[in-house]
């Protein structure tokens, strides 16, 4: 792992840091972290895998599973749909298009949908999210109140979508507490070795091996796989599938996790971002990590 | 005219009375009126002529006048385009696509951007439109709070829209501040023969023929009318210029009003819309209207 | 009107003539003309009238009038629509949204569906073609076979559209036939005071001063003008009814054609063309030909 | 086997045999086969294992190897993505937006490309085609002629795409020698036992176990795996990774291969699709297949 982690180290030179947000724009562009674990045993991780980062769209895998276990059935999948999202510029045209039917829960306009479920079904949306993913990370997991306040204040383009999708009905919440729980959950600082505890039910047929606690069901946990597969990694899924060839979910604060079904679980941390905003360093680290691994699923 | 309104009148029967808001759904489907002003002289009208209806969209070409006057310049249009909407059914596509710059001020996000600058320009751009109004129509008009406030409470396609544009750059004000504006020009009443009056104007070289006023200059006042042409009626500007033959702007309160360069204008109100959102008995009554006087620009 | 040439000369220098084809790119890129003519006059040119260009899309006012006699009614107008075409760069997307039916009938699409019209309707319908602009222009105008070579051995993008066109079942005839009316139509060569001849039909009521011959009714001539306002130059229509204020239809041979109902016919003729595809020079020359004759219709 | 295809046969008739030719519409509704094969191991069938049906777009599979195998390197990406299609409706909007490029090799467009390739790479492709099918499926393989006439009969669609990549400059070849590679490699018969002997490579680091011959090198057999994930059942790829779990390629005549990795492949056959274009029962029977057998590479 330490050697992979100097190989890619260089990659980061050639991306960009998040600035939309200046709690983005500080993060130091030279942070490198590589966590694995298998999935009965602890993460073994390489470089910054202690400092916490923002987890941004990652943390859509966990409010994914909230929705999931809110025993809606295909309900969940009439509000929001399980294909790729296929247009990498323009993410109000297909919106528009498909009325309101945002493509997957993994983009924007999904996980705004998944938000509504929450902010509906559950007393203290917030919280009960902070706290499956403390259990699962075994640390306090807690919202960054600076990064939630920029991302509210600059997040017109998720307001858009939220107030179209409002239009047409498929936001039953007001805009405003809905983008409330989105703007949080997407601001909670982790450590890529609390992420990779936190995600090792996804390889282990939903169960917490630490608590033995079904997160999901097993046939839930294996779907989560195949949307992050699909859909994980915004426009550029179809590239990831073909390099690095397992489920990944990536954030703009540099995160990528991986998940290996019944094996292990991989997380790869790096700021900079290539131009699909993915992590530049963090994407050559999982590939480079799977390849020698033989762990692709292919 | 007493000929044209009894021959159209059985058409709004294949109409529907817009009902997205209370204020327009419980007006009555067979109000009817046509009204006729010479450039130099007082309204005909017959029908119902002196009854309020909302004004709607046919505000914006009272709100694009004001901008005019700020003299922007080629700013104004770079902020917004002159160019038909093409697009029928989707109205944020082609705003995404063409990144927040709206295809014209007679669409709604082009309103919108339209006063985003009145709100800019003017200390009380609601007063300062409604000042102008009274003073062409010669009565006191006003905003109708209900329907504002209904405008307000179900907008949110048009705030779906301000949010984009705001991600984009092209609206500087805040959302709510703009949209208030935006609101509350769609909702002030106003009568057929008060709007003749009040767009008299427009057949005139700008200037309003009773105070001697230039409301806009003659150029100007042409390129309005030119602006109406392309696209005063939704996504029926091509069928109205094939069919009327002279510019028109129409509004979902059923209005339309209609210009003769030089000559006169027009005005037809009857609730019941056809599909394409412009009245059905209007736009029938100015067809036969422009047929039997052969006044047609072309 | 050798003050106007003299004004906008200079203006060709910013526009870069069509290339697509050797006969095009070979037209020396200073010719300049401009020819007026009073409905019941004879032309009165300034600059090169008298040398043939390239008629390109200008024929499609010609096409359009064969197919408007062959009296198909409504039938026409659900094959091909008459609303401007809203998208300056994707000439496939809209097509394909709309299942195979053109915007209207000067857009390339359009133009072909009244192309396959022609086909089925008249025995030889270039043949047909000619003759009636030879008889309108008072000389004898005709395919120029090296461009028509050309434009078929290029016109992958017409070809695209044809295709699609028939999977729609809105192409009743073979491909390549129709392709080759098409081809050939825009193929013509003709001056600048040979055009003027040949649409002062349409500023007198559809009737050819010369032979008094009715060429369209009176109805649909003023139709064929509002079409032309509409969509008759490219995605430059709002700006040239702006702008310049009469209906106009242009060709990327660098004639346009301009005409002021009851009044007088005007072409203007420079090869170099703006991003819009219309002569640079030639746009300027309408303007400014309308701008001092107030001429506008507007 | 003989019970999971117990289980769906009645879904069938919720479906509709591909009736654009001939050829397919006649093909019995009610026929129905599965055929497993352990990638060391011989197919075991059941139902009608050893008809022969048309292989439509699963031949893309076979086009692809070929392509991959004439070393452009990163030159055949450039040429067609990697990415899911994302449009369920419109295949010319995404290829004019994209100019030209395809979004994978999977896609009729993409597969065109792929075709274009043949054509230029090697002297007969078609024949290179079935002579490689036919040694991998122990049999031999033959285009079935009036199936590829009437192919290239319909097939207006197909050519207007064609032409719309020439136009873009990515088509090579001309138009119709290229099409007359995709028509006929669509028209090959074979039958279900056919199939997976052919694609046992897949599941086995690209080497054909029978003959020991690399037919792809290791790293492109995942790789067209993880392709076939994303992109191998039209628009219901999401839809196929989240409900079947393992790499998945449909054709219109109702066939579909599932690869499962190290492991084994599948192949079902049931001609009535559903609304997304894959077969209907087959789909049902890969689902109860690998759910069964917990074979999902998830």
């Amino acid at each position: 792992m330490e050697t992979i982690l100097a190989d890619v180290a260089p990659l980061a030179a050639n991306g960009a840091v998040a600035d939309y947000i200046p709690a983005l724009a500080e993060v130091p562009a030279d942070r490198l972290a590589l966590s694995l674990c298998r999935t009965g045993g602890e993460p073994v991780g390489a470089g910054d895998c202690d400092q916490k980062f923002s987890i941004q769209s990652i943390c859509k895998v966990f409010t994914l599973v909230l929705a999931m276990n809110c025993n809606q059935g295909e309900r969940l999948w009439s509000r929001v749909g399980r294909e790729p999202s296929g247009d990498p510029f323009n993410s109000m045209v297909l919106l528009e298009i498909e009325r309101g039917v945002p493509r997957n829960p993994f983009i924007n306009a999904g996980a705004i949908v998944v938000a509504d479920i929450l902010a509906a079904e559950y007393d203290k949306p917030v919280e009960t999210l902070t706290t499956l993913i403390s259990e699962l990370a075994e640390a306090e997991i807690t919202v960054d109140e600076r990064v939630a306040e920029s991302e509210s204040a600059t997040g017109y383009r998720n307001r858009s979508m939220a107030n179209l999708m409002r239009s047409f009905g498929n936001l039953e919440g007001d805009v405003e507490p809905v983008l409330d729980v989105y703007f949080r959950q997407c601001s909670l600082g982790i450590t890529a070795n609390q992420l990779t505890r936190a995600i090792r039910f996804l390889a282990n047929d939903g169960v917490d091996p630490v608590t033995g606690r079904q997160i999901v069901n097993a046939l839930d946990a294996r779907r989560i796989n195949a949307l992050m597969l699909m859909a994980g990694t915004y426009d550029a899924a179809g590239a990831f599938a073909y390099e690095v060839g397992i489920p990944c979910k990536s954030g703009v604060g540099g995160g990528i996790i991986g998940v290996v079904p019944d094996r292990a679980v991989v997380c790869a941390w790096s700021p900079p971002l290539d131009e699909t905003g993915n992590s530049l360093a963090g994407r050559a680290a999982l590939t480079r990590f799977v390849s020698r691994s033989k762990l692709s699923v292919f």
